[in-house]
C-alpha cells in the first residue's frame, strides 16, 4: 500500500478548484435527493471511451456500467455474482432510467482478442477468454472471412457485439416489460476513438451518423 | 427501437466543438499507438462519481471498471463470465497498468440495499441481492449496530467494502504477482458527493483527507 | 509543594502583558456585573480540545465542563456528589445559558479504553473503568466489528457517545423544560485535532462539516 | 435540534484562519504522537477563568477538568461514576503529568451558593447543593463570622476549598504514591477576574502573588 498517485491527487485538485467549485449546489443537491440519471450506458473500460466525456454529461446524468467490450450477458438467474445484470436490474427497477445505451468503440482490446483464436490465456484463469466467449459464435464467422481485412473484422465485430448484447438485454423479463410500457428505449452507439466521430443504431441494425445539425442547444437545458 | 436521445446528441456535439477539437491530436495519437493508462479504477455505476471527472483526467489515463458499489468478487476460476475479474486480468497482464484504485463513494445504493435486510428482491432473479452479498458478513454486523446512524452505517460499510475489495484482489495470483515485483500499488478512496471531498486510505486501512497542501501542478504535466 | 511550574508563570507573564492589557476593562466589567455566557460547553480534559481555543472566545462567553470524554450522566437525584450535573444544574438555572454543546473530538483516551475490554483497572478505584461504563452498551457493540478498522470503531464510538450524552441531558427535567419553552438549544460536535476540522451534529444525529462559506464574520460582532 | 450557534462558527472559522493555520503542524503532530500533558488544572466552569487563556498554554500543555468551584472530591472507591476522579486517574496514571494545580477564582458563584443557607434547591434534585456541601463545613464556620464582610467571606471560602481540595487529592493512593516518588507536585491558585492578578499558594497554604521579576521568557521555550 503505497501513497495516493500523485497524478490523480493534483487532477483532484483540479476538479475542487474548478468543476465542484462550479457546481457545489448541484452536487449537493444531488447528494440531498438522491440521483435520477435518465441513462444507463453500458460501456468499454477503455481508457480512450468514458461515456461522460463524449456525451458532455455533468453529474447525476448517466448511470454508467463499464466492463471490457461493452457486453451484457444473457439472463441468467442463478446464484452467480453478476456484476452487469445487478447494475442493469438497478437502474431499470429502482432508477427507473428512461433510456439504454450501449455503446462500443473502435480498435478495442477485448473485440481484438476475441477475434484472435490463436492468443494464450493471459492467466490460468482465462478471464478474458471465457468473458470474450460471450460473442464466440459470431467472432468464428468474422475471423474466417479472408475477404475482409483485419481492420474490417474488427470493426465488424464490435458492431455485431453491439447487436448481441441488445439482444441480450431483451431477455431480462424487467427490460422487456418496460420496454412494452413504453417508458424504456434502447440504443446502440459506436465510437470512433481517432476521429471522434459517433455512429449510432438506427431501427435496421445499421450504425450512422446521426443528423447534427440542428442548431446547438445548451446542454444543460437539453430534455433527456 | 426509438431517435437516439436528444440530450446525448446535444453533449456530443458540445464533445465535438470543445474537448475533442482541443485534443484531436492526442485522440488520434491513442488510436495509432494504442491506450497506455497508468491506472485502473473500479468504481461504482453511480451518476455522481465518474472517475474523469474527480480526477480531472483526460483520455488515455484510466482503465475504468464500473459495477454497482465498486466491487471486486474473490478470486474464482470457474467457467462462468465475470465481467470485473476479465477487465482486471486485462488490464494487469496486457495493460501492465501501475496502479490500481477502488473508489467507493457516499450514499451509495447498492450498499443501502446490502444494509436492509427487509428488501424484496428487485426481480425474480434477485440479481441485486446476490451481488451485494458479497459484503454480507459485514453488513450484518454494522446493521445490527443501534447505536449508530443510518447514515453512518452507511459509510461504515462503503469503507468496509473496499476494504473487502482489495482483500479480494489480492487473491488474484497475477495481482499478487505483479504487486510482490514492485510494478503495481493498491489504492482505496472514498468520495463525498455533497462536499465533493476525496478521503484516500492509508497503511492503516483508514480514510483519511490526503495533504492538498502543495502548490498546484498542471494535471497535463502531473507525472502518474 | 514545591515552587509554581515556571511554564505556567511564564504563560501568565504573557497573558497580562497581552490579552488581559488589551481586554482589562471587559474583565473588570465582567467581574462588576457577573457573568452572562451564551453558551455551556461539556467537553474533554483532554490538551488538544480547549472549547475557548477551538471557538476563539473570550472571556465571559462560555460555561465549561470537561471531563474525560466529554460526557453527560444520566439524571439521578441521589445524594452522591455529581459534578457534571451540578454544572448543569447551575448553567440552566441560574446562569440561562441558551446553548449546550456536546463537544468530543478524535483519539480521544477515554474511548480508547471503552474499546479495549482487556484494559486493567489503572487503580483499584476503577475510576475510568466506571466512568466510561456510561458507554458500555455502545461500546460492546463497536468494540466486536472485526470490519472495522481501531481508528473507525473509536470514531463511530466517539460520536455515539456525544449522541448519548445529549439523550441524558434530556433526562434532567429542568433541561426539558428550558428547552420545551423555547429558550434551550442543544448541540452536539466533534472536532478533530489532526485536521482541525469541526463537525457538528444535525437533526438526524449525524455529525458533517458546517457550512462556513458566509462572509467571515467579526467574532466579538457576531451574535450567539 | 437548531442550527449550530452562528456566534461559535464565526469563532471556529477565526480559529481554523488564525491559529490553526499557524500551528497545524503541532495539532498533527500532537494527533499522531498522542498528548503529553505537563499539567493537570482542576479548574471551574466559570467563563471568565479558562485555563488555557490565563496561562497562555497551546494545544497539548493542558489536561483540564472543569467543574463548579474546581473542586476534588475525597477518594471513594465505590461504584458510582466519578468524574473528576476519574479524570485524576487518568491523568497520573496513564499522562504521567507531572503537576497538578487546583486553580479557583474570584467571584465564584458556587462558593457563593455555599455560603448562603438559604439558599432554595436549583432543581428538585438539588445537584448544586450536595455537590457544595463538600465545602459544608468551612462554609458553616464562615458564614457565621459576623466580622468579616461578605467579600471576604468568599474570597475566605474559595481559598479554604482550594486548600481542602488539595488535601482531598491526597486521599488518593496514586497519587499519594506519585508524590512520594518525587514525580509530582501539587499546586494551589487564585485569580482575580477583575484585576487579572494571579495568586499562587505558598508552602505555608497562604496565597501570595509570585515574583514575576524575571525576565520574560518565550512561552513556547519555556520548560514546565
Amino acid at each position: 500500500m503505497t501513497d495516493f498517485p500523485d497524478r490523480l491527487l493534483a487532477g483532484y485538485r483540479n476538479f475542487m478548484n474548478g468543476r465542484y467549485s462550479d457546481e457545489s449546489d448541484r452536487y449537493r443537491a444531488l447528494a440531498e435527493t438522491g440521483q435520477k440519471p435518465h441513462t444507463l450506458v453500458i460501456a468499454c473500460c477503455d481508457s480512450r471511451s468514458a461515456p461522460e466525456t463524449i456525451f458532455d454529461c455533468g453529474p447525476g446524468e448517466l448511470f454508467v456500467v463499464r466492463n471490457v467490450a461493452n457486453m451484457v450477458p444473457p439472463y441468467e438467474p442463478d446464484s452467480q455474482f453478476h456484476a452487469t445484470s445487478a447494475a442493469l436490474e438497478y437502474a431499470v427497477q429502482v432508477l427507473k432510467i428512461r433510456n439504454i445505451v450501449v455503446m462500443g468503440h473502435g480498435r478495442c482490446g477485448g473485440i481484438q482478442a476475441a477475434l484472435d483464436p490463436s492468443t494464450e490465456p493471459l492467466s490460468p484463469g482465462d478471464f478474458i477468454g471465457r468473458w470474450m466467449s460471450l460473442v464466440r459464435p459470431a467472432a468464428e464467422q468474422i475471423q474466417n472471412n479472408a475477404f475482409m481485412t483485419p481492420a474490417e473484422r474488427q470493426t465488424a465485430l464490435e458492431r455485431v457485439s453491439i447487436r448481441n448484447s441488445i439482444a441480450n438485454l431483451q431477455t431480462f423479463p424487467f427490460v422487456k416489460n418496460r420496454g412494452e410500457e413504453g417508458g424504456l428505449s434502447i440504443h446502440g452507439a459506436w465510437f470512433d476513438i481517432s476521429t471522434g466521430e459517433l455512429w449510432v443504431m438506427n431501427s435496421k441494425g445499421d450504425f450512422v451518423r446521426p443528423d447534427l445539425d440542428e442548431p446547438p442547444i445548451e446542454a444543460e437545458q437539453a430534455s433527456a
